[in-house]
Order: structure tokens, then C-alpha cells, then sequence
């Protein structure tokens, strides 16, 4: 099992099919495990999965319709039942904070969970972590929607071949870190001769919409994207009406954005064969395509091999 | 198909199982179709079992524990995108009624459903229609519950042989109806000589509870009674503890109040294999015993061949 990777719970949009579950997405993370839009029947898609609802951290809803967050009370009761020792954050938009009750509240319960709410009320960082910031942007649907991104920090970290090269050994490690250049075999050694910057990696998950800025801030150089393609561009006068994207957006969006990995999702029941959405993904997106099938494990692409020095 | 069957949605209890969803038993009855305890993933159940959420005309909740309930929003937001042309009655525990509210009102969606909510408050008839009446009991678990049947009434019908040997012809069947004799052949002929009464047929549903005297009225004389064994009988200390039945228990039942085919559900994940919750019945029980599993179709049986004149 990958550290970080995406697991699909479920990719029908309105309405379930007998191969595709409401949504739900897990995203583990190293320690982090964010569950987003888990749609009804999640709890037991996770089973079939076999992945623990013990490790969700984080529950980050993009809107309130049903296939999105009906499975928010089985989550809930379920984390109840099992005990869980740590808090789980919840992520939503802010006006619907009367829906996140009625989940959390649906039924009687034994209710011991430390859920934390936090509504999402404007664009920008909604939470930081180990796992770097967690960002929010609204969206545009027929009801208040919004879509997330996680976003790892750089990190710099030293090269032994090089720190050895340049006569750089012991504490001197730390007076260079601490000062940003160190006195080594007669000269000045700096962090850029001796170190690399890694960029972070980023994942952004971006449901029901139609094509806006919110759309490419999230995408923008995401290693995997998970996003909707709920139509085909031969359907993208319904697609607009009802707020969707179709796979050719999706991938437009992903090419321009610099995405590595494109996972569409959350298609309509009307397309009994996806190969159309896949082609036209593949047409307009160089990048990795994946076509979301319910309980696939999809890995964040590897770090680039390349490290820039900086 | 029968025109009077059960569809099981879901078979576990507290937590699905690869091979058992949360509850759901839609009883198809005449023109009726009454689903009992929906839990989460019903709507996708009933896509799987090959029935129309639109056969629905009755909610019948025994009470608000999650697998009991949480399959309500994602039935009601279907009935919605249906538009279901009538109405749906819905019965519950009347102290759940927050509960109901919250599962009604779940998440965001175009509500052109006519729900029409008729919390139970009492023992005896909640509801009066072609079928007969439907019932409700209080039964004995952790929270609030009540179980419920159905009662057809008793109907007399003419035999055509005996009218006919009666010479009871034309008009005079009317007049023996409203009546209850006519002069025929130089006698009079009473309705007992040339009709016979087919005693209704009654279905029960039982779910969460010790054994309580709501349990033997509903069971009472049941041509098919869908009742919990969560328990085996060698843990009936648990069972007890948690308000539940064990299989022999459940049997027992069955047997004391005459039911005709027991179908045993509601089994908790403890339990690999059922085999000994059937050995356990059927050492109780001289019916059919049915153990249910998930998507089986259950006839109720056909009536007694014998009528019985009176």
C-alpha cells in the first residue's frame, strides 16, 4: 500500500448503478486519512475496499446534495461505535450548516465522536498540518458548492554526496542550515551548493461545477486531480445547465494546469460505456488518465525524479 | 412475481457485512409496497433486487438506530426525483419525530415528494386501506420501538356449485347478500349454505426486542413473520443485555402463535455462518423457516386450501 493514494469508494452522480456507489473518496495521506463527498452506502463501501473508516481525519464535503453527503451519518455513527481516540475535522460550505446537523444528528446514537465542525465560509487555507495547508475555493453549481486542495510545502533537504564534496561534516551541517552558508576547506559553501529544494505535492478534488476560477486555482499543478466529468462535450448544453463539466473540460482544465494525473468521476448513468470519456480525455490531456472505477486505489504519481537545486 | 411478496433489502444488523446490507424489507402486497426499516443503501438494494422505488406507498419504521433509518433520505430524495405521483404514508415511533425530521429534511433537493408523516403513539390500528388494517405494538429494546402488521380482513365468498345447487340464480345472489337468506327452490337459503369465509392473511414484522407480549400479538396467527435473531441462544445473556432475540427464542414464537413461515434477520456480524441459527429454528419451529439473505424474494404462503365455512 502506497503512503499516499486515493482510494474510490464510489463514482455514480445522482443516481447509483449496480457497478458504481454514490460517491466517496479516501485520501490517505501519510497519517492523514481525508474522506470527501462520501455519498450514501460509504461505511460499507470502505468495507468492500478494505480500508478502515479508523483512519479518517478529516471529512471535507463540497456541497449539500445527497450524493455527496448522505453517507455523513453512517461515517459518523460508525467512528461512534468504534471508539475512535483522535479528532475528526469537518470541512463544508458554510450555509449548509443546518444539513451537517441533521447528518450528524439522524438518528440515536452513542455519540462519543470529537467531531470538530469547521465551515468553510471564504476561498483560502481552511486548516494546516503535517501534511502542509488544506485549501477551500468556491465553486459554481446550482447550490453553494466549493472544492478543496492540499498543498505540501517545499522541502529542503541536503545532499551527502555534495555536503561531503564541499568538506561540509558535523555540526558544521547545523551552522549552515542555521546561517545559510559555512567556512569549508577555504571557502564560503552556501545551501544552494549543497541541498535541493523539493517542491510539495499537491492533490485538488473539484465536484459539481461548471468551468471557473475556482476550477483552475484548485488544478493548478495538482500531481492528481480528481475531478468531475459527469457529461460528454456532445451533452455540455446539459452539462452548463445543471452545473457540470464534461470530460473534455475536465482534461482541458488538467492540461492547462499542469496536472500529472487526471482521475475523472461522478458520471451520469446515462453513459452505460465510459471508453467516449476516456477519449476524449486522452485527446486533450497528455498526462495520466484515469476513468474512476468504484473501489480502485489510484497512487499520487511518484515525486518527479529531477529534484531542482534552488 | 407474487402479487404479495417480501423483497429483503438487508440482512445484518449493527454493521454491514460483505455479503449483508444494513436492514430494508419491502413487502409487496396488492397494489402496495411497504418498506420496513431502510437502512443506508436501500436505494441501491432495491436496484440490485430489480424492484422500483415507486412501489413504495408506506414508510414503516421500528425506531431511530442507524440501520434502522439511515437508508430514509436516500429513498425520499429518489421518490422526489421520481415524482411519484402519490402519496407515502409514514409510520414511526412518535418520540423519533426529530429523528425523522432530520432524515427527511437530510440534504438539499427539489421536495415535490407528498410524504405524509403519521407517528405512532399507540398500540393497536395506525393505518385502514384495501389490504386491511396495519398495526403497531410496542416492543422492548434499548430506545423506543414498536413493531407492526398486517391484517386482512376475513372475506365470504360465494361458492358457485352450491348456489347453483341451490338454485339461487341472478337477482336473488343480491338479495341473499343484503339479506343473509333468500327463498330459493321452495327453502330458504341462508349465506352459510352457499359461501364460505377465506380468513385474511396477516404479515409481521418484528425487529429489535426481548421478548415482550408485543411480540406474540403481532406474531399472532402470521402467515409470514420477518422477525430478528441476532443472537444465537447460547448468547442470550447478551441478547438480553442489548434487547434482541435469539434465534430459538424467535422460533419459539413462531410456534406458539401459529405462524406459518418464519423468516429470520437482523444477524449480528458475531456470526460467520448461520447454519446453527437455522438448527436452532427449526428444532423449535415445525414451519418453514427461511434465513434470509440479502436480495431474496420470500412469497407469502398461498392460503390455506381448506376454506372454512361458517
Amino acid at each position: 500500500m502506497s503512503d499516499r493514494e486515493l482510494v474510490v469508494l464510489g463514482t455514480a452522480s445522482q443516481a447509483p448503478t449496480r457497478h458504481r456507489n454514490h460517491n466517496g473518496y479516501l485520501l490517505r495521506w501519510d497519517g492523514e486519512g481525508l474522506l470527501f463527498d462520501p455519498g450514501e452506502g460509504t461505511q460499507r463501501q470502505m468495507l468492500l475496499a478494505g480500508v478502515s473508516p479508523t483512519q479518517i481525519t478529516r471529512l471535507c464535503l463540497t456541497h449539500f446534495h445527497g450524493d455527496h453527503c448522505l453517507g455523513v451519518p453512517g461515517i459518523v455513527q460508525r467512528l461512534a461505535l468504534d471508539r475512535l481516540a483522535h479528532p475528526v475535522f469537518a470541512h463544508f460550505p458554510a450555509s449548509g450548516g443546518e444539513y451537517f446537523e441533521h447528518l450528524r444528528h439522524a438518528s440515536y446514537f452513542y455519540d462519543v465522536l470529537d467531531l470538530r465542525e469547521e465551515p468553510v465560509t471564504a476561498d483560502g487555507v481552511i486548516a494546516r498540518g503535517e501534511f502542509g495547508t488544506l485549501e477551500a475555493r468556491r465553486l459554481d453549481h446550482s447550490i453553494d458548492a466549493v472544492g478543496y486542495r492540499l498543498i505540501e510545502p517545499a522541502a529542503r533537504h541536503f545532499l551527502p554526496d555534495r555536503l561531503a564534496q564541499a568538506g561540509v561534516t558535523g555540526p558544521m551541517v547545523g551552522r549552515l542550515q542555521a546561517d545559510g552558508q559555512v567556512w569549508a576547506d577555504g571557502r564560503w559553501v552556501g545551501l544552494a551548493d549543497v541541498s535541493a529544494v523539493r517542491r510539495g505535492q499537491r492533490f485538488a478534488f473539484v465536484m459539481d461545477t461548471r468551468l471557473c476560477d475556482g476550477v483552475y486555482e484548485l488544478a493548478d499543478g495538482a500531481d492528481l486531480l480528481v475531478i468531475e466529468a459527469t457529461f460528454l462535450d456532445r451533452d455540455r448544453a446539459l452539462a452548463a445547465d445543471y452545473g457540470h463539466l464534461t470530460a473534455r473540460q475536465a482534461a482541458r482544465v488538467a492540461a492547462e494546469c499542469g496536472v500529472r494525473r487526471l482521475v475523472l468521476t461522478h458520471f451520469s448513468q446515462r453513459y452505460p460505456d465510459l471508453a467516449e470519456h476516456r477519449a476524449e480525455a486522452q485527446a486533450a490531456f497528455d498526462g495520466d488518465v484515469v476513468v474512476a472505477e468504484d473501489l480502485m486505489r489510484v497512487p499520487v504519481p511518484p515525486r518527479s525524479v529531477g529534484v531542482r537545486t534552488a
